[in-house]
């Protein structure tokens, strides 16, 4: 199909899901109510309910999607091959892409306009918390699709919710071309780990931030309690924090975070300078807590800070907070993670803060695609070579 | 290490090529005499062999890796966030890179040199037919590099030949990032079933060729013979010819390539139109030969071809002949395949006649990388963000 296709096809999807909020509704409802005599955390519940203000949300979100430029037929490059044919490398989609996801019925519309956009076919899995929710958002998005002419089966709901069928996907090599999982760490690691489809994902979110000894105090404070605690329970949530040791402002920096609310579990050096901390175990410099907690360490400058990242990064965001140009730049040039931030908030890991529309999810493994994945990431390539009766020598 | 730095420590790998290349000589003859008494067929035995001018080519063949440009620290875009921080993707290395490969030891270094040009570490594997060239090749490549200062750590050679070792690469996950099998097809399908590791590979390279109502036949006749008789031994070799039934020039299409020597295993309409043809089963249209053998079907026009591509094409290469620009368009737009080719030998699809410069090995999955894999594939990216002190709202 073509960009304006695609984008109509997604429009009217958006459609479909206001004139049939009532029948989502009724479906959540349904879920809620389930959740509720099942004993779901009120967390878990909260993220399950839709409401008609969240319904209209999520309904201008593929709106949104639609208006994002199609990645579908882009030119990535051209060249002359040295026996005169032209070379075009095109970004062409995926195929199908499998998500498998947890309580948010969000991620079916998200995902799945995401994936239509670029030209992939989509099968869900959701959880069984959210099953009606997700049977009627996928039924009322797929009836808009069809209502513009594009086939409803692009985007499906695995219709069991048997445990067997998220196996059955892991399995489905050359049927299902990606694997996204979205959701908690053990959903991630068991994708991981049984996959034999290639995966998009991140395990954890060990982000640091390293204050460095010329970092400026209001700037490393604010953006400190800002990456700890604006929101403890996202990915780029910042878990551990560095301080050069000869950092000048190091105890109003502690002080701030635990009159944030934020508990500190530190080194000596951090015990001796706010007595509020708790002293930190070997586990806290490898633990992502997403809670208001944080692992604060001293080190030797940014050797020390290279090294301890080294060590126990996820690879995911980290970042370095001063006011030296050359210590900024080897800093981005020595941390291997797939998003290196100077003197910002690693809250700002995210595809929508990053100015990519909107995401599929955030990737910390080393091939395809890393950091936050959006439409390009849903796509690979081909090569278009046009000779004029070139033969080989 | 800088791009100057690593190409200067090639070229000091390419000297110690050539200062050594008695020894290597020396260890490759132990090869080859081990491999007669063993009765490793001719073919096999010639793939093996090294004398001193395939050695110069192989040492050449280094310096012109080093030539290559560096693609770590390529900016692939820049962009401003919404919050007013500079984000770059900036080309970095994969990591380590594991090759499994089997008898020709020119891959010990070509391999080698393409991950050191990239910035990667490279464990590598090869077959026990080549042991000791291999140990020679890698023991002179690594103390080139590290006269230059380099690591030689960063090419490293399995130690031992137990064939565990290939399953301990293939479960390697978090210790080897990426596994690129370079051999005969049961050693790839091997590697695709057991690799814990992403892996980058072709398993067949069923390529068709399409001859269009519209092909000009001297071109037609030209392409189809060079995309299957030029080297017959190439995963780029046309091994389906398909011709259009209102193509006016099959005949003499189809005795080109039976008095170029080549076997044509035909439909009924084949068979009517070239006596020397013999009958294609079903498994015909799945095979690739690599011989001097062609499957020939006439299809029901462009839509008649597109059918039996998406059918039985293994994804490599598939070309048309026309000079009907509509028909060429269609034809890239529809096949799925890393390389689409109009009017032009599948012979081509190399990265050396791409221009790449070299090529670790072609890909037929569809993440990271498709097509020839040169320099490019063997990285990853980063997010580099630079910010002012942003905080996110």
């Amino acid at each position: 199909m073509s960009d304006a296709d695609k984008a109509m096809a997604l429009c009217a999807a958006a459609d479909a899901l206001r004139q049939d909020a009532k029948d989502i509704l009724a479906a959540n409802a349904r879920d809620c109510e389930a959740g509720e005599t099942r004993g779901l955390s009120t967390a878990l519940l909260d993220r399950l309910r839709l409401d008609p203000s969240r319904l209209a949300v999520i309904a201008d979100s593929v709106d949104a999607v639609a208006a994002l430029p199609d990645p579908v037929g882009q030119e990535i490059d051209r060249r002359i091959a040295p026996a005169g044919m032209v070379l075009r490398r095109v970004r062409v989609p995926i195929g199908v892409i499998g998500i498998i996801y947890e309580s948010r019925p969000n991620v079916t519309i998200d995902a799945a306009a995401l994936c239509v956009r670029s030209g992939n076919a989509v099968i869900l899995r959701g959880g069984s918390e959210a099953v009606h929710s997700n049977r009627a958002l996928r039924g009322s998005f797929a009836r808009g699709l069809a209502s513009a002419g594009m086939d409803p089966a692009a985007v499906q709901l695995v219709p069991t919710q048997d445990r067997d069928a998220v196996g059955a996907m892991l399995a489905a090599s050359g049927g299902i071309d990606l694997i996204i999982p979205r959701g908690g760490k053990s959903l991630v690691a068991r994708v991981q780990a049984d996959a034999r489809v290639p995966v998009l994902a991140h395990l954890d979110g060990i982000c640091h931030t390293f204050v460095h000894a010329e970092a400026d105090p209001d700037t490393a404070r604010a953006i400190v309690v800002n990456a700890k605690l604006r929101r403890t329970g996202i990915c780029g949530a910042m878990e551990t924090l560095l301080i050069d040791r000869d950092y000048p402002d190091a105890a109003r920096l502690l002080a701030a975070l635990v009159e944030g609310g934020c508990e500190v579990r530190g080194d000596d050096m951090v015990l001796e300078l706010e007595p509020r901390a708790v002293s930190a175990s070997d586990e806290d410099w490898d633990t992502e807590y997403l809670d208001a907690i944080v692992s604060v360490a001293f080190v030797g400058g940014l050797d020390g800070a290279l090294a301890h990242i080294a060590r126990h990064s996820s690879g995911h965001t980290d970042a370095i907070i001063t006011r030296d140009a050359t210590a900024a730049a080897r800093f981005q040039a020595e941390v291997d993670s797939a998003i290196v931030m100077v003197n910002a908030s690693s809250q700002f890991a995210d595809g929508g803060e990053f100015g990519l529309g909107a995401e599929i999810g955030i990737a910390t493994g080393r091939l395809h695609a890393r950091g936050p994945v959006a439409l390009e990431g849903l796509t690979t390539y081909k090569w278009l070579v046009e000779g004029t009766g070139q033969i080989r020598a």
